[in-house]
């Protein structure tokens, strides 16, 4: 893939004046079959040209995990006028990364992740396989968008979810986004006449309160399944301008996310510390 | 574990104040036998009574993934006065909420994650499983420190580290960290005596730019590695003030990181998007 231009801050403004089709990776992390992955790829098609990658298996929870001890492999499912299809024993990551050095042949214009079956809002973000791909776009100076309806089930409704993907890819086409910044897009499990319309927001303050399920194997070992339930900081009143607030009031959410982790206002604090060096202790 | 005090929002400043000793957690994405996490919670034992958890098999690029699909199984392989270690099949963040939920008895004062073998500065905290843990803590709100030291190998000299571990801790016991702030600190391989000092820093403007090497296995079937080397994009002279630039001039990387994740200066220009609702198009 060739290197980023130094020079260029925002990404996919001017993708629409090119005479090339644009060209739009397709990922996601519930597996290959799943019905939000082919509902995307779909809508994806009306945007341009694509290329789809999904794991063998599913890889909720993946994050931004990479395959490191076992070798990856690839296999190509379809391969069209327009539309290529990948299998990849690797995580979404591995995916996009295998898609940007050896698939696409070209740096794609667009990477859209999903449609995850299930939330990726508020602290989410930190355990998806779905934004974890979009975030790897990101680093790589891609306008990367993920996609998430809040009902896990398999053979969930995305009515409502193709109409706010296709608005949300018409908006990022026209107005681009800044290099290292990617879209996390959840949406209410709604019919599309419910739901009230689109809200950017910030990342509610919350996290998983973790219960485990502990059980006991045929051979009396224990062993245990992680469960557990959201619980949300914000204030009472959900958080005003959060993504949990917004998804709560049957707005579609979409968040602004940045692959810059630095904490810029504490480490302003930081720098007051005064450190007494380090070979004292050593 | 009880829920974090909501009004309480630096952590760990009045742990010395406590009479009873205080309970670190340790643990790392290495492996239990690996020498960086021995050197770590040899460390933690000056400061309080110890509590330790490893996977079974090294979880490098583990990031932030969690567990879903298999149970999660976990042994006890030491329990003495002031002294425990528990081994586990799940990820490092797995362990992080067990630890939490199952294992601990009380709420931890501190999470210490590494000694890691090999950098976790700029763009790889985003796959690195020693801070997805250590950022496991920070949404746990539980003062987080995650330690990498700039060697890869499996008998890499923590000589120099065990110095800076016990400064950091130092400081972080005094002045306390910001709830959903964690720190990630990066130690240059050099002899204590070379190390110039502590900087604390911001993460710099980086990506691993993949390599993949194709093989073909004995059945004629190909596959690939996962290699690539990291990409500074900082201007030239390495940008000041980044961890890669205190790395390559000498200095320890000290990095405040946090799970907010929202680009909040990019959220408010995309306030001014105007979306022409979702419906048109569903």
């Amino acid at each position: 893939m060739p290197d980023a231009p130094g020079d260029q801050h925002m990404k996919g403004g001017q993708m629409q004046n090119k005479k090339q089709r644009p060209l739009i990776l397709v990922t996601n992390d519930d597996g290959i079959d799943a019905k939000g992955f082919r509902e995307l790829i779909g809508i994806a098609r009306e945007f341009g040209e694509v290329a789809a990658i999904s794991s063998q298996i599913p890889m909720s929870g993946m994050s931004h995990a990479i395959t490191i001890k076992v070798p990856i492999r690839v296999r190509t499912v379809l391969d069209e006028e327009g539309f290529r299809l990948y299998q990849t024993t690797g995580t979404p990551v591995d995916g996009v990364k295998l898609s940007f050095h050896t698939l696409l042949g070209r740096r794609p214009d667009l990477l859209l992740s999903g449609i995850n079956h299930g939330s990726n809002s508020s602290a989410s973000i930190l355990y998806s396989g779905t934004m974890g791909a979009v975030m790897e776009g990101a680093v790589n100076h891609i306008p990367s968008i993920g996609f998430s309806l809040l009902d896990y089930r398999p053979d969930a409704d995305f009515g409502a979810s193709a109409g706010v993907a296709r608005e949300v890819i018409r908006l990022v086409l026209e107005k681009g986004l800044p290099d290292g910044i990617c879209l996390n897009v959840n949406i209410p499990s709604l019919p599309a006449s419910e739901i009230r319309g689109i809200r950017f927001c910030k990342q509610a303050n919350g996290y998983w309160r973790e219960e485990f399920e502990k059980r006991t194997d045929p051979n009396g070992h224990s062993y245990y399944w992680l469960t557990g339930f959201f619980h949300n900081r914000e204030p009472k009143g959900g958080g005003i301008g959060t993504d949990e607030w917004a998804l709560a009031n049957h707005y579609v959410s979409v968040v602004p996310i940045q692959t810059d982790m630095t904490a810029h206002a504490f480490l302003e604090v930081m720098k007051e510390w005064e450190t007494s060096g380090i070979k004292h202790g050593a």
